[in-house]
Parts: C-alpha cells; structure tokens; sequence
C-alpha cells in the first residue's frame, strides 16, 4: 500500500483527536461517559474517518486549517458508526456479545447504559461536526448529508430493513437496498463530508458520490465473503452468523464465485470513478485508492 | 391565557408541519416510519416547540420566512424530546408501559423497533435544523446547541444520572443537577433556538438562557408535585412512579409545602427575567409569558 504511511498518520491523529474530544471517564455522570470512551476508543479499522481526509486530499490538499476541520467531520462519522455498533448488538437486535475482539457494551457495562452510550455518542458526532473550524455554508451542509445518512432514509432505516428480513429470502435488488442505507449511505457521507470541508465544486461531489455507492457495495460484498471464509478470532466478531441466522448475502445469492466476480466489478468502476478527481491521478489521490482496495480486499 | 389563540395556532402549526415532514408510513421501512409516526404524532403537550415560537416572538416579532425556520427548530426540539421518551421507556431503562395515554412505542410495535424509532428520530432532528430556511451562521449555532443539550452533557447525562440515583437518598444538589441535565438542557435549548433564528442579540440570548434555567426548573417541581397530586389517567403516564421507586424528589426533599414555596420563587424569578426582553413587556412576549405559567402550574 503505497500510502501506508499517510493512512498510519491519519489514523493516530483521529485517535488522538476522538481520545481528547470525548468527555474524559473522570467526568460525571461517569459511568455514561467511560462507556461512550469503551465504545469508540477500541480497536476499530477507522475506515470512514480516513476515508473523509482521503476524500478530501483526492480533491485538494488540504490546509492546516481545512485539516483540523476535517478532523471533526472524521471523528463525527465514526462517532455514528460507533454507535450504531452499540445499538445494533443490543438484545433485541443483533443480541452479540463480543465486537472488535471484546464484550459488547451491554455486556462490559449493562443495557441502560449501552442505549445511553449510543444515543449520546450520535448527539457528540453532530455537536463535533457543528464546531467544525469551517465556513458556516460547509458545516451546514455536511450536518444534512450526516443527518440524511444516519436516519430512517439511511443507516437506521437499512438496520430496520435488515432486522425484518433475518429469515426471510430476499431478492438481490432488496438486499443491495437494505445494505445501500445500512452500510452504504454512511461511507458515501464520509467521501461526501471530506469534500464539503475542502470545499469540492459540483462535479467532484457527483465523483465521490459514485465512489461512496460503489465503495458501499463492494465493502459489503467482501464482509459477507468473510463471514464464510474467516474465523471469529480474526474477524473480531462472531463469524459465520449469517448463515446460523439463514439470511440472505451476496454469497447466498450470487455464490462464492458470483460474489467475487462482483467484487472485481467493483474493484473496475472504482478506478474509473478515482481517474476523474482532480488529485487522482497523482500522489494526493493515492490514499483514497489504497483504502478503496482495502475496504474490498480486507480480511477483517 | 391571553395568548390562548396565538398558543393555538401555533400547536396546529407544529402538529400539521411534523405531520408533513415525517417520513409517510406508506414508505419503506413502513414498520419504522409508522412507529416514527406513532411516537411523534400523538397527543403531546408540544411545550418544546412552542417555547421556540414564543421566544423569538419575545425577542422580534418574526416574519414569515423567520416562522419557517421556527417551524424547523421546534420541529427539532419536539423530535429529540420525542426520542428520549421512547428510549426512557424501554425495558432496560424505565420500563413503562404507558405515555401521553397510549402504550409506549415498544409495547405498540416491539423492542428493536422502539430504539430504532429513538435513533431516528434524533437524525431526523438535526437533519430538519440544518435544512431550516435560515443563515448558515444561525442554523449552525442552533445546531450546536441542540446537540449539546442532547448528549451526555445534556439530556443523556440527565438520564444517566437519574438510573445511578434509583433508589438513592439525593442531595438537593444533585437532584437539580440531574434535572438540569435532563430536562432543564432541551427547554433551555428551545428558548435559545427562537433566539438564534430571529438573530437575538447577546443580550437577549443571555435573557432567554436565564428563562430556561428557571422554566427547566419550575417545570420538574411541578412534574413532582402532580406525581403526588394526580392520577395517572389525568396524567397520561403512571402516577406514583417516584414514591414506587423511592426516588428523590422535590416534594421528598423539600415536603408539599417546602417544594409549592420553591416554585412561587420560579415563578418571580420569570416574570423579572420576561421584563428584560425586547417585547417581554407587550403582547409579542405574551405567549411566552402565558407559556412559563403553564408549565409550573399545569394539571398534567
């Protein structure tokens, strides 16, 4: 990975800022506040807060300025992201227990307190985002595309959707919807944040766009091929679930081969999509194509 | 009231815009939207969203492109309070079974859904704000408002607190910091939401601030009082609740008499502040005026 060394820097500096940002477990109420440090400050891949600086270096370098912005819209999406992990392996959802190679929330600390965690960690993430050292214009505009991707017209709508499919034997078109808001709609807010923040014109915003939906599909793609192919030591969390739950996925549907040939069709339209950014071809853009292969070829 | 007519309007206003805005129960996910719809549409006091008309009437009489960017601020604050209700009354935190005369939205449809519901509520929140007609300056700031008042520092902190103090002796102290938190933090919040979209100068925003530390205030002392005075069918929730869990309150800590005196107190200290504002002394600060007796004197 050529831009290993960005991303390794990118990733200790939204580690740091998250570590600093959140209110620290000495502060009360501390319990809430311990438990909100647990959730976010694990061992998490980062994906969505690098893709906001990688998104965002793939239009324009950006200032020291733009930087210490675009730390707030990163620590924003992975504080939903966050989240939205808490909330999906409570009882009545997903009812996991171990995330990122450790207890759930509701495990670790107890089920109030885990509801608690994930609805004050979605407050932080548009507090952080609202604070954001930017023009007004920006921040607004990157708080509706967060708000849109989290809600019932994105992620927690695709978590519904997913919920009420678990049995069932969905359609292909119905499952690339379901995973389109649960998955999809908040890596497209991650690209799209990233170019809000440095300011991207019209035709790169409708560029990261596409990338965020087919980005989307294939990092979907790949976790339900992992979830056949990996162990839950690997994985960080309970493998093979999809199938003990006998629900619909990409492999389900399109067969081992049928999914990994999807996946290089992903792989295909992304290049083309990362050509046609004004930083793609050159080093600036490299970060944003090294996580685009990661996010498609990852073993966890 | 004298301003009974205005106060009227406006709820019908309010009611017929989160009608419209909500997402219909005919889109997908149905069950999702309908449970929105079930948790939002329902017969409320609406106190939030009023307190946002009322306090930019005090400030500046509003004109109508301002009342369509009231109507997504107190859209907003009536949704975040919305949320906390459902999620307040799930099983793991208050687990009741009856709100605003209806069971709640996880005995009416299911857990998971329930804090779904919650979670999407608080998007779509934020998401209306930060599409309010308005200046980016001004949505912001209310945006950062808002999540402040909603998160761990605010209304979640709030919670929090209250489940640690279940059953516990509290100091006078800590329970008005509890309240503060958890109620005090949103209707603050509405007050200085009808603030930042009139463009409320400093002064007035401080003046508005103060009101509802002292609105926040009254309001919980009367909420303490009616759970010893009335029955849960005037109510609309279970009476009693606080004595069932030996809970701290202003009436325990204070006694009847003790807790009536406190409010008379809130109640001075109101009309004081409501003087202070630009139209705090003629019929535009009427409704806010009207809107600060009620709250301390309501029946339910």
């Amino acid at each position: 990975m050529q831009s290993k060394a960005l991303l390794d820097a990118w990733r200790q500096r939204i580690d740091g800022f998250l570590a600093a940002q959140l209110p620290p477990a000495s502060e009360s109420p501390q319990r809430l506040h311990e438990a909100m440090r647990y959730a976010v400050l694990g061992d998490g891949k980062r994906l969505r807060p690098l893709l906001v600086y990688a998104a965002a270096h793939a239009v324009n370098r950006a200032s020291a300025q733009q930087m210490a912005a675009l730390d707030h819209a990163a620590a924003a999406v992975e504080l939903i992201h966050a989240y939205s992990l808490v909330h999906d392996d409570l009882p009545a959802m997903d009812d996991d227990a171990l995330r990122r190679g450790r207890p759930t929330v509701h495990v670790a600390f107890d089920e109030a307190t885990a509801i608690l965690v994930g609805d004050a960690l979605q407050s932080e993430a548009f507090h952080l985002l609202a604070n954001a050292p930017a023009p007004a214009e920006a921040r607004v505009a990157a708080l509706a595309e967060l708000a849109r991707a989290s809600g019932s017209r994105g992620m927690c709508g695709g978590q519904a959707l997913d919920m009420a499919a678990t049995g069932n034997n969905q359609s292909l078109e119905a499952l690339a919807h379901m995973h389109r808001l649960k998955t999809g709609a908040l890596i497209e807010a991650s690209l799209m944040l990233g170019g809000y923040l440095v300011n991207a014109d019209d035709s790169a915003l409708r560029v990261l766009q596409r990338i965020g939906a087919e980005l989307g599909l294939g990092f979907q793609i790949r976790d339900d091929l992992l979830d056949v192919e990996a162990d839950s030591a690997t994985l960080g969390k309970t493998a093979g679930k999809d199938e003990a739950q006998s629900k619909s996925t990409y492999v389900t549907l399109l067969g081992l081969d049928g999914a990994r040939a999807r996946l290089a069709e992903c792989a295909q339209a992304l290049e083309a999509a990362l050509k046609q950014l004004p930083g793609g071809t050159n080093e600036n853009g490299q970060a944003l194509s090294d996580l685009a292969a990661f996010a498609i070829q990852r073993a966890r």
